[in-house]
């Protein structure tokens, strides 16, 4: 993820592990590569939403600069998607800054990128430590769902720049990716990301999860967020609930990394998170080819809700909060 | 599922939605297509074990009735998959009349045929009036795994068989069906069943079930089974776990249908199931193309094991059994 020449140049998610270069020029390009995902992970999409301001600001100042214009599209690009609240949080990072003009809004932006490193090896690093706390200083077999990795942040990565850590002390004996259905970032991307790494990985399909932890195949299962409300319960990738059920009857540890940016102090829990509902045909289809007969229809919900009491830890840059614990995010 | 000059005649599950006939002309046959699941489904790899046993049998009448390799085809057949009791319990229903030559053995595999037929339809009728007594009175949302219907059976199906009889008194409102990853039965083969009975249903990744059983879309679910133990364990296709997990949190009714000849006393407890571990590339593709990348496996359990505390009820064509208050399949 760069700013180069006025533009946002990253690659396009959906088409991994095939690397295909993507330049955002427009809020409309900002907001399509959101919504339909060619730009993806909570982390990124917070980023890239800030980024998308300063493209506003800098279209904006070709024909007089107008402040007004660039804070409705922020708000265009802040409700492209409605689960994940690292977006909104990023775009109003950077809205305070739209009156100082165009270039204001970029430093602003850059700064949120760079920062966002820092974030993410603070989160990694401490994560790591966690982990070992939790399930000892010995090679652990991880499970994880969707994608977390440097692609889907702008480096290292949360549940998988644990990974990384761990990893890089020998501590990794095995990490379990779920494919994560329907987009299959676990099998496109993490898959993908871990083998780049040198880490030993299987990919499985996201019902073999829960028996897999049953059976004593899985030291600790280790995700992402979308958002995570004031009481600790979690939205995460669809599919993220069934491991921390299974997680929670097995005894095994069910940790949650996630940015401070992540954790949304207005959200007061679970049934407060919109789940947004998308398209019926990447349910039906895979690439094109149809798998269910003419005239089916689909529910397909991108997330679902881990309910507190089944987190072990939420692990972020600053502090290890233990929600099954009843101990809280954010409030009283 | 049919015997058609001596030949054994069915349709390719593997190419549905699209009809493929299947025909099986000699034991290779018959255990090749038992195990790459172009016939599947617990009770027809029963009848189709048997009806391979009459087909040895009348192969080897063509050069000199020889009851020892008949015994030894029967062998190899029973062992084509190691999960799914049915079709052991299937080839030693016909053993008994190897020694009284080909008609004999033929003339039992039949009369196995015609009982699944019965079987079925009293599994279903029982099962339906169960439903009713635990949902009440109105129409209701099923959600079910994998494929139970007419084409993994004679007829009718098991727990598609208790959606049938439901939906003939205008009791069922939804269908929520798994896609059932890795070799989609149910977005495939269940989907288009239940779009002949002209059903309202959706089709939902694996990963979903759980989080829209927790948001309240689920009266109950309701599952085949591949071997159901003593004390009530029940094996089932990979991801029945995970719902049955979400159902009991959510206090909604998990019940198994299954002939009685899935209930194998000899099994005391989950423990004892041999779980089929299954060719990586069913995971690493996606509808014939690569999803992972060039050197990432898999692991791929056929099956998983929900224990009997969280079975609401195993209804058979002869009994209801209450797993989850203590209730035991067999013994004491």
């Amino acid at each position: 993820m760069e700013w180069v020449d006025g533009h946002i140049v990253t690659i396009d998610q959906t088409t991994l592990p095939e690397i295909t270069p993507l330049r955002l020029s427009t809020v409309d390009d900002v907001v399509d590569a959101i919504r339909r995902l060619a730009v993806r992970g909570a982390p990124l999409i917070g980023v890239t939403g800030a980024l998308g301001v300063a493209l506003s600001a800098r279209l904006s100042g070709e024909s007089g600069y107008d402040p007004e214009r660039v804070r409705a599209d922020a708000e265009r690009i802040a409700s492209a998607r409605p689960t994940a609240v690292n977006l909104r949080w990023a775009v109003n990072q950077v809205l305070p800054h739209v009156d100082a003009g165009q270039d204001a809004v970029l430093a602003a932006a850059l700064e949120l990128l760079e920062a966002d490193v820092r974030t993410n090896e603070a989160l990694a690093r401490r994560g790591a430590a966690l982990l070992r706390e939790l399930v000892g200083e010995r090679p652990m077999s991880l499970h994880t769902h969707c994608h977390t990795g440097a692609l889907a942040c702008v480096a290292w990565g949360t549940a998988l720049g644990i990974v990384r850590a761990l990893h890089e002390d020998g501590l990794v004996r095995q990490v379990l990716a779920d494919e994560t259905r329907p987009l299959l970032q676990g099998a496109r991307i993490t898959a993908t990301e871990l083998a780049g790494m040198g880490v030993d990985h299987r990919v499985v399909v996201d019902g073999a999860g829960p028996g897999l932890i049953a059976r004593g195949l899985v030291d600790v299962v280790v995700v992402g967020a979308d958002r995570v409300a004031a009481n600790g319960d979690v939205a995460n990738k669809v599919g993220t609930y069934p491991l921390a059920l299974a997680a929670a009857r097995a005894g095994v540890p069910f940790v949650v990394a996630a940015p401070e940016s992540t954790v949304d102090p207005a959200t007061p829990d679970g049934a407060a998170i919109e789940i947004e509902e998308r398209d019926d045909a990447e349910v039906l289809r895979f690439a094109g080819r149809v798998t269910t007969p003419e005239g089916s229809r689909a529910i397909n919900p991108a997330f679902d809700v881990t309910p507190a009491d089944l987190v072990t830890a939420v692990v972020t840059e600053k502090r290890v909060v233990r929600p099954a614990l009843g101990e809280r995010m954010a409030g009283e």
